[in-house]
C-alpha cells in the first residue's frame, strides 16, 4: 500500500476513535449539567427535536426537555442533591448515526447517606451535525423485570419507536 | 525521520487506542447482556475456555459461565429487576493480551428502590485473537476487607490462579 | 494537503486522544489505590504539591494526602470493605492542562450489602509532564445541594480556589 493509502485509512481509523470518545463526552456532561439545575447545557445535548423517552414519557424538542428539568420534582431532586449517572455504555457507530447502551442510575442524598431511587436500561441515539455528535433520542426504562427494559438493554427495541 | 517511518509510529499508536477502547466495549457489553437475560451475547465475551471467577467458585468455558446465568439465582435476580455495572477500567495492554482492573456492582430492585447487593473488586484479563479482545479470565472478589480483594485491586493476585 | 501536513494533523489528533484516554486511565486507577491500601500508588498519581480538596478540607502535596489514606477513618473503611468509584468524565484538554468533571461515589460494606455514604461533584485538574497526566488539583464537594456542589459540576468553580 503507497503512503496515500495507507494514511487515509489511518485518518478514517482516527475519525472512528474521534467518534467513540466524542459520544462518550455528550454521555459525560449529561450528568454534571442535570444536578447542577445547568438546563441550557443539558437540553443542548439534543438535537432540537430530539425525544427524550423517560419511563414511557417522551418529551419531545429542547422545550419539554426544559420543561421537565426546570419542574418540581427535578428541581426538588437536586436542592436536595442527586447524582444522574450513565455507565461506561457500549457504543455502536454506522456513519453519521451512532447507538450506545447501558446503565443509568438516580441517587438522591437520604439521611447522611444516599439511596439509589432509580436504576433503568438506557439506549442513546445520536447523530453527527454541524455541532458535531448530539443525542436523537434517549430511552430509558426502568430495571423492573419487564421484556421492555430488557429490550431496551438488548437492543431489540429499536423498533418499537413511541 | 521520513514519512513511512512517521507513519507506522501512528500506526502502531492508533492500534493501541483501539485496541484500549474494544477492551472498554467488551466490559461496556457484560452487563446489558447479563440483566436482559441474554446469555449467549454474555457468555461470547470470553474465549471458548474462558474463565469466570466469581467470589471464589470458578467458573470455566462458555456452558459453565451459561449454566450460572439460566440458573435460578440469576434468573430471579433480572425477573425482579438487576444492573450489573462495572467502573471505568484501569487497562494495561501487553501486545495480544490485556489486564483492566475496576469495581464492579451489583444492584436489584427492592420496594422502590434499588439496594446495592454487591460492591466487588475486579481483574479482567483479554487475549486477542481471530474475534478480536475476548476475555481469558474474570475475577471478582467482595469488597469486604479481605486481603484476596485487595489483592485482586492491586494486581498482586496474578501468581495465585485458581 | 500534501503528506507531510497530513500526517502533522494527524499526529495532533492522535496526540489528543492519547491524552484523553490517559486521563481516564488516571482518574480510573485512584479507586483500586485507595480501596486496596495502595498509599504510594494513589498519591502519585498527583503532582508533588498537587491538592486533594475534600469538602472543603484542603490536602497540599503526597504527604498530606497519604496521612488521609494511612488514617484511622479511611482505614477502618478499606479494612470494613470499600469501593471508591469516579463516573466516566468529561474531559476538557488545553495543552498541557485539562480539566475532568464527574461525580464520585463512596460504597461502604454494611450488614449483607453496600451503603451508598458519599455521592460528590469532582473536579479533576491535571497537568502533563515528565511523568505524564498527574492530578494538580482535585475538588471534591458532597452533592447536598449546596451552590458549592453544583458550581463544581458546570465549572464555575474554577476561580474559587481555596
Amino acid at each position: 500500500m503507497d503512503l496515500d493509502n495507507r494514511l487515509q485509512a489511518l485518518e478514517a481509523r482516527v475519525r472512528l476513535l474521534e467518534d467513540q470518545l466524542a459520544i462518550y463526552q455528550v454521555m459525560a456532561a449529561y450528568g454534571p449539567a442535570a444536578d447542577a439545575g445547568a438546563t441550557d447545557q443539558a437540553v443542548a445535548l439534543w438535537t432540537e427535536d430530539g425525544i427524550y423517552d423517560l419511563h414511557a414519557r417522551a418529551m419531545v424538542g429542547h422545550d419539554e426537555i426544559a420543561r421537565e428539568l426546570e419542574g418540581e420534582w427535578h428541581q426538588g431532586l437536586i436542592g436536595r442533591g442527586s447524582a444522574h449517572i450513565v455507565s461506561m455504555p457500549k457504543v455502536e457507530i454506522s456513519g453519521e448515526t451512532a447507538v450506545a447502551t447501558c446503565h443509568s442510575r438516580l441517587y438522591r442524598r437520604e439521611g447522611d447517606g444516599y439511596r439509589v431511587i432509580s436504576c433503568s436500561a438506557n439506549r442513546w441515539e445520536f447523530a453527527r451535525g454541524a455541532q458535531g455528535w448530539r443525542v436523537t433520542r434517549r430511552v430509558s426504562r426502568q430495571l423492573d423485570g419487564s421484556a421492555e427494559s430488557h429490550a431496551v438493554l438488548t437492543g431489540s427495541m429499536v423498533a418499537g419507536k413511541p
